[in-house]
């Protein structure tokens, strides 16, 4: 077996068998096959697809290349809960601690930021103090005591997605089914919860841009879940316009908070309590309505806030002197009507210029900067209302970036956030 | 513009403007353009081809990113002779002296060979003294005196095509019909002859496996040279069995002595005067059949090799002692019939692993070593008779594989060794 041949063969459109993944995969980590052929075989991959089993070959070469995590110290079902990435995505921020605190367990391993979208482990580090790097006692030792835990991947978990992902980020690699789907279920059977929730983001700033793509990731997904004998559950969401009023690390902190407190945005609650009802019906073994209703009323009552702060207290975090450290603008609208499109990947790229978002892995980030959107799509605007607002420390930005971000309609359009659920 | 919105341009298989594949070539030629993402643009260009349009701004980038050979110092017509390459070929030796011997001008730049397939230059270095690295005044003197001149490319000329053949080679992208006609246009317009013929070597041991893919290419390496007003001519030629009865470096040049002595392989001269006859007819504006009979003369009365021994000797070389220094072993045919097919590309490989050729680049090989073929297609055969020699220095062989390269049938099949010519 020789890496030239693999490459060949998948350049055909070939189907890879598991011995030569595995040659590839094991190669490209221990470094005898050169990150040049690897990003060529990643692209024939992107290119002419993978079959089921191939993606399932994968994930399995990839999750074996590091540790596994042992939550068998945790006493009951543990769950977590992953997003193939948005804008303005903070579910996660808001959902652990209202399972939490229905006693729910969530162990969840989170990323940073790369390109345009987010990752909650850089929203959290927003916090003063908070420490995002959890040791494998302690984070096992906090979901034991208060339900929930947040940390980064360790070092030792899933090699391979690691430095794979870091080549397909600079060779547009990025955009495969079966390159994502291995991707997320090689770290989520690693990190080895009991039930996964996955929200497959659909639209313009989202990886896939279709729901026939999202459908077909959301069944590799579901399926590759099986063969490990792990529960997964797909949910298909709107990522057409951003995911609530603010995007930009501690922006997104600030509005997780006010959700925390029951003064969430529509379409973001939406999501977490169709994501929550999916968790605690399934846990607790209740329909979706009465799990719902438990969801809503640890909102209410602001059992879940108290959960969240007692999560950012044990991880370190002190929100006494939470505040955006960061001068802003208004975007005046020139134009009257109603929202019909507020672009999500635009929005994702003037965050990224603004400093919220990193080009590179290594760079660093301004927690403080980002935008918040006043106005929503189906709302009614008239020219010289205020539509967006723009936080910032460095001028650069163009006003007209994001003003060309908000799209007009003389009427209301359809604009579902939840498009379903798949289960397996 | 950055490289990865261009590789992405690529693998949606979208046509590249002049700008953008230019930002790839001059970036990875200055190191800006890293090789892992050269390699994923090479890929989805190997996948998803790319238009003339592209294949010219590709050329046309490559031969500007090194010098171009001003070969004005030589008078007359200057003529250049290209090969896609094959499994003993060994035209060049011959036909660039008998054209000598007619007093065209030769003035060809030669590879060393990779992979299976050999390399002009290191068959002539099995010569003793031979010396294959001539400056460009040396090289342009050689041609005004002795009519003719071979030598490896200067390293300044085509600095693009180095670089980005080495990736290709190690990254399974070398079978593409726009890497191959930019990599050989860009190379031939830099070597600066004035009519230039190029033997497009179709079949199982050739890069070109269909009359229909060997077409196109001809198609692009024509209009490419139409658009620097170089007049190229394409002949299409067999590669099914290799050509002549030898392979191996220290062969090839034995067995081309013998056909400028006139006893060359049938199939091989069949080559030679082919190209020779459209070169002659082209220069001294004659009839092909005219042409013909001067090169035909020109072999019958030895002086092409008069040329051959002038050659040698004006590049240092020394035939006196020439001979081939390896053990050798007879294959023994088990079957009787007629021999319908000789896979070129298997031979290409036992030759490459008896050492004669190389797997990486700065591999040493071993000059003596080879094949010769003691039949050939359409050759009746008993049981019994000597189907082949293997010429060895170590013992890294088996016989079987030889063997199995020679296919029987019981009746004669269709084998011509001229598929066509295709011009301007």
């Amino acid at each position: 077996m020789n890496i030239k041949e693999i490459i060949n063969k998948k350049r055909l459109n070939k189907e890879l068998t598991k011995e030569e993944i595995s040659y590839a995969v094991n190669g490209f980590v221990d470094g005898s096959v050169a990150d040049y052929q690897m990003s060529a075989l990643l692209m024939a991959i992107t290119i002419n697809g993978m079959t089921f089993l191939e993606t399932l070959n994968l994930t399995d070469c990839m999750l074996k290349s590091g540790e596994i995590l042992d939550l068998s110290k945790i006493d009951g079902t543990v769950v977590d809960k992953h997003s193939t990435g948005g804008i303005g995505d903070k579910v996660t921020i808001i959902l652990a601690p209202l399972l939490a605190s229905l006693g729910i367990k969530v162990a969840k391993m989170s990323g940073r930021g790369l390109g345009y979208t987010g990752g909650t482990i850089d929203k959290l580090e927003g916090i003063d103090g908070f420490n995002v790097s959890l040791d494998e006692d302690k984070f096992i030792n906090q979901v034991n005591n208060i339900n929930m835990a947040i940390t980064q991947a360790t070092a030792n978990l899933d090699i391979a997605d690691k430095k794979i992902y870091a080549l397909r980020d600079v060779t547009a690699t990025v955009d495969s089914i079966a390159l994502i789907a291995s991707s997320i279920m090689s770290k989520k059977l690693a990190s080895n919860a009991d039930l996964i929730v996955i929200d497959v983001k659909v639209g313009k700033g989202a990886l896939m841009k279709t729901k026939k793509d999202a459908i077909k990731l959301a069944h590799y997904l579901i399926d590759i879940g099986k063969n490990y004998n792990k529960k997964v559950i797909c949910i298909l969401t709107n990522m057409n316009q951003p995911l609530g009023y603010y995007i930009g690390n501690k922006l997104e902190i600030k509005e997780s908070i006010e959700a925390l407190k029951g003064e969430g945005a529509k379409d973001l609650m939406e999501v977490v309590y169709s994501i929550a009802s999916i968790i605690i019906s399934n846990v607790k073994n209740i329909s979706l309505k009465e799990a719902y209703e438990l969801a809503h009323t640890n909102i209410e009552n602001k059992k879940a806030y108290q959960s969240f702060k007692k999560f950012v207290k044990e991880q370190g975090g002190n929100l006494d002197k939470f505040k955006i450290d960061a001068n802003y603008v208004d975007i005046i609208s020139d134009k009257t009507g109603y929202i019909s499109e507020i672009d999500a990947l635009e929005i994702g790229k003037i965050s990224l210029n603004l400093g919220a978002g990193r080009l590179n892995k290594n760079d660093n980030i301004d927690y403080n900067v980002g935008i918040q959107l006043l106005k929503k799509v189906n709302d009614r605007v008239k020219k010289g209302e205020v539509l967006g607002r723009i936080y910032y420390n460095s001028e650069n930005f163009d006003f007209n970036d994001l003003k060309k971000c908000f799209k007009f309609s003389d009427h209301k359009v359809n604009c579902e956030t939840i498009y379903g659920k798949i289960d397996a």
